[in-house]
């Protein structure tokens, strides 16, 4: 798709004729849904809870239906604040993204190619829309396969002494790289509730059937508790350790025949796929958060 | 959900405003959408085809605005002819189905019990929202199982001579019925393109993931090509063999150790499973036929 | 197969020699393994742990072989006497069944029918090798189905202050039926201690993906925590409750659009999959408890 | 594992004392059996047919068990002349690979890196023991990938014309470099029969769930008959395309909402696993050729 676009994602408690108005705004305005897709959650706390996720073709913002529309000038901060008024009219939280801003990813790694190896092939094959303009981790493992791929690596070990100014360090990486997402792909460190606050959306790839076996080792937990199925979480981090908004899941079959090893070997490719999927339904836009779940559109 | 709803499914041409304009219609008309989604199809051979589903809240019809928007009579009669206007204007084919019209399901069978029972089960546990009038098979052998669920069965055995007989009976049964569907649970007999002409939508449950292994004997070709996953496929029946419009498949692994018979048992659980999700789509009417492919919103 | 076998499990320290001299044993017997398979685990707390299954053809009990090789009686009981031996010697474990002596199976349900009509259907199908005396309940509900298929049905209805003295009676009907499996098909009942020391083995399957949701309404909290699986888990009944060892598990996809009736509805296909699985892999004699885990031969 | 290991492959007309022979001949010569699987197929065309792999532990090749047994000289050529023997007795095929004799890979490509990187990646990681001395191409274009891995690449350009020659140079580079294993990683040439018969094993994946699309262009296919589900299929090449035994097969889901792209996409996941995993299998020697089909075990 070479057309320019934008996303939007709206998120407002459920009330009569919200389709229709959101989709009528941008009908209004001349400009053309690419595509469309809402939902509405009857079980949340808050009483029933509407979403709805709309790509929207720019072309039309040159066009006299939107001029008049967005009173006189069709650009996109006016579409911007003519949108914003009528989610304020309808108490809707919303966010945008348009298609050619390409958003930055940060890959936070340790010693473990797999997930790293993964991303990055994604992203050259076209798989998921994004630039990668930095690799950070605290070992020097990985330097090789950085360069191998022309990406700047950044190695910044880590102590429990130097926790704050390492994580400090990073935040500053990502501030002058404009990184907007940061993916931690087998990044061996638990990241303070202070860094988590100040950097931009943070996702995590757990290798373990969460809420199923948290913390440390799950494939030796997993195999300890004879379980016949081994899986994957991705989540975006949140102060609670794996306790975040869960993006997406699978699992791969073990059997009484695999040792601890042999589960993270088959666990690693429900890792990699779990992540990408994750993603790169983030970079589409796909993703709201809703308290503790997310909706996936 | 005990509301009153009526669901729209609405295939179109593509072009500008589509959703904004179906919504648009319901909401001027005073009626809420319950649930909404959509899909373009950019590959149609016909050119970019827009589909979609509409779930309305009927409540609103009695509102004045419903009024005022369907000519002063608000009632079902009118709001088809306004959204039929519409769809004319669009050169939209369309459906509609009201919730309170319940589907009227009659299951044709011959010997295996497997199908008819999950579906009577499914029908009886309120996943499958339908009646079953009648049972129909070519065998006695299943009879017992529908007296058990105080279904009527009518057995009407067919052979080459009485083909054309039997299928005029089995139409007759089907009309003074009122069926809606037609679900082929293991019903082992071709229908004829005259029945299927004259019936209303049929879907057969085929033992083999289609398009591999048509005809006869699907699990003992899978055994002797040596493949690893045997599979089941939901489709629309018509005058092709085997080659209607696909709803649902799935697939189970089996291994070497696996003759024809235990492809065949392991089969039949994705047989059942298969065949209860697509009768399901099509009662909650997500499923649009499109050529020989389906859209399932 | 019409054959008359007998299936030996044999747990035992790794050692030398093993499958050579438990093969062997019945090689020297004239007695011919018509199946088997083995195991050894290596990361066992105790040490390397072997596991064989072995199934043996008996038509050889009454060759002039056997009679040498058995100590002049080829009975079952001299087999069994001078297996045991050889297993006394390699400090095994072992235990036989013989396929003439078809196990007796109990059902015990509530309410739901769903995994009772699934193990019935597959047991009259010959899926599973059984015979099913009697069905227990504490509810009166599923009397009809229990009727509809000819089993008797118990009603044994319970309350906190009864608990003891119903049990007591379950046992008793266990007993007078010489039922060898007793299956938890959803029941929603938890069993004492002492009735667990005193029934033959017990099924039950859990309606969340173990270890994960432990304990009551296992969709609710999967609805609330967001994830995208949900699973069911067959596993041996013992006094810590949701900790017995696990026979199989599965899962099955679920969305943010789903409820908790959604995701229970998903879920109790999956529940009669896993069910089925476990006892029939159990009365093949194909599971060897290991502690915590299960060996599945 | 760093023992020295060697993996027997046997398959012979089923006969009574098969297992027992076979373990009781390593048993007999002190050495241990480390793991061993059977598979007795009773629906093969020429009768039942009885499978076995036995993996044997080669240290006891220096017990005086093992001179005596092996006549005096208990080398590998006297344990294969031994054993070879025990098998012509047997009318048994058999093979053998010692686990200090490290399978030699060539990948075969053309202009697709997902399957290169990923075979590569496994074999970094330990999980496939195998050495990759060369990579052939008929396009330039992956040879960075090879060079990043310090893997000597070949491009050998082909046009019908130069099939011939090229497929003639192609098989010298195999002989030259003691190749055992040809994976076609994507390449996009038919290999002729004079080429088959002279190579060593060729694994072919196949972006289709053979037998279903055969030929070219699957995805296309898939779209265009509105399958729910696409898959991979790994098998050994033989003369009639696409017609190889086959190794290992999976499926992923599909929605309307995927054009023929996005399937490529999603299937080009399940190709690069279903790939590693029949790899993986050929070079733990499990899988014995029987006929169309495949023993895996």
């Amino acid at each position: 798709m070479s057309i320019n676009s934008a996303t939007f994602l709206v998120a407002a408690p459920d009330q009569p004729g919200l389709v229709a108005r959101l989709a009528g705004f941008f009908y209004g305005a001349g400009l053309n849904i690419v595509d469309a897709s809402n939902h509405t959650d009857l079980f949340d706390e808050g009483g029933p809870r509407f979403f709805m996720r709309l790509n929207i073709d720019l072309a039309g913002l040159s066009s006299p239906t939107a001029t008049a529309a967005l009173g006189g000038s069709a650009t996109r901060s006016a579409l911007e604040a003519s949108f914003g008024a009528l989610c304020t009219a309808l108490s809707a939280e919303w966010s945008l993204r348009y298609s050619d801003d390409v958003a930055k990813l940060a890959i936070l790694v340790t010693r473990d190619p797999a997930c790293l190896y993964d991303l990055v092939l994604r992203q050259r094959a076209g798989e998921i829309a994004c630039e990668i303009p930095l690799i950070i981790s605290n070992h020097p493992t990985l330097e090789g396969v950085a360069r191998s791929f022309q990406i700047p690596f950044y190695c910044l070990p880590v102590t429990a002494a130097t926790k704050a100014e390492q994580e400090r360090q990073v935040l500053e990486l990502l501030k002058r790289h404009h990184v907007d997402l940061v993916v931690l792909a087998r990044y061996m460190q638990i990241l303070s509730e202070d860094f988590l606050t100040s950097a931009p959306s943070v996702i995590n790839i757990h290798h373990g059937f969460l809420p199923a076996f948290q913390g440390a080792k799950p494939y030796h937990q997993a195999y300890s508790r004879g379980v016949k199925l081994v899986g994957a979480t991705a989540h975006y981090a949140t102060r609670d350790l794996d306790q975040g908004p869960i993006i997406e899941q699978d699992v791969a079959r073990v059997t009484h025949a695999m040792g601890p090893d042999d589960m993270a070997r088959v666990g690693r490719d429900v890792e990699r796929l779990v992540l990408s999927r994750a993603v790169r339904a983030h970079l589409e836009r796909r993703v709201i958060i809703a308290g503790r779940r997310t909706v996936v559109l």
